[in-house]
């Protein structure tokens, strides 16, 4: 059952943007992330949850979309995110915070999906820009934004070809293709 | 339902070491990492997995328990961990990885719970006398180690007091409670 839900929790890049997700829907989210594992129990991130079209609008021109894709700068209006997780770190809680944003997204996602859903997580934000429109005193960092939505395109897992190249890619029908390792490719033997 | 599983995914220091994991148990949850989203797909991260005594005690004795227990120096003999999970970062790939760990682990652990089995996460790790231990060539780093077997313990989350301090903490009754901060705490107001 957990394997469904990882299995369908793809990054999407593309939602139907008219389908609203509630604050009730996002803090539901949050309070998953709340409930996980935390490096020496120090919960030291914090959360924005936003989901109207003027605080979305705000986070999505900070956000660059897709990497691998030259030709597309990222989801046309109608297929924006509804809404939006910021994961911060709380830097007068503590100097670091291990790997807790992973898992933290990682349960953020995992509910989502599970409430028919989907995200994509993101790196590549301008942090500067981001921090202003937001408001954000000094002692928070960004370290995470998590686009959410009801999904608007197809993600299929691909077993990764010959070449070893892991870029994704999407085929003539807007498929959206993830080539991946083979698991006797990941575990090392002794 | 995702919920239920979190909440269960406590973390977990005491085992019943005679119950065995099997190497098919662990490959089905290194799968759950493998079918897990990575920064960049680019999918950097290796596994070495361990279920007998003899390479489950190479391991354990490079680990640090319980950073809060000043008196207790990890679960006795009868009580440690049927199995272990190793998480590499394979350099040839990449440089960095993202919030990949804290993902794959979440993932790991989580597909742990639902087999009723538990695991407690390291980060206080002799990563040199471990890399010896396992005879790791030098691309790889270890990122962390998942210990893994059937919990001989209970954890319970409280509300986190007014002190503020998050200290886990073990009762009389062996019981370990763990204070979390409540959602209006982590939820940040625009």
């Amino acid at each position: 059952m957990i394997r469904e839900l990882i299995e369908k929790n793809r990054t999407y890049r593309r939602f139907y943007q008219d389908i609203e997700v509630t604050c009730e829907t996002l803090k539901d989210l949050v309070d998953l992330a709340r409930l996980s594992s935390t490096g020496g129990n120090l919960q030291a991130l914090k959360y924005i949850i936003s989901q109207t079209p003027e605080i979305n609008n705000r986070i999505f021109k900070t956000l660059k979309w897709a990497g691998y894709f030259k030709d597309w700068d990222g989801p046309q209006e109608g297929e924006q995110p509804s809404a939006y997780v910021v994961v911060l770190h709380d830097q007068r809680i503590s100097k670091g915070f291990f790997w807790d944003h992973g898992i933290a997204v990682q349960s953020i996602l995992l509910g989502a999906v599970e409430k028919g859903l989907g995200g994509c997580q993101f790196n590549s934000i301008d942090r500067v820009a981001l921090a202003q429109e937001l408001d954000l005193p000094n002692h928070f960092a960004i370290l995470t934004v998590i686009a959410l939505g009801k999904p608007k395109e197809v993600v299929v897992i691909d077993k990764l070809g010959e070449s070893g190249d892991i870029k994704y890619w999407r085929d003539q029908q807007g498929i959206h293709h993830v080539p991946k390792r083979a698991l006797e490719d990941i575990i090392i033997n002794l």
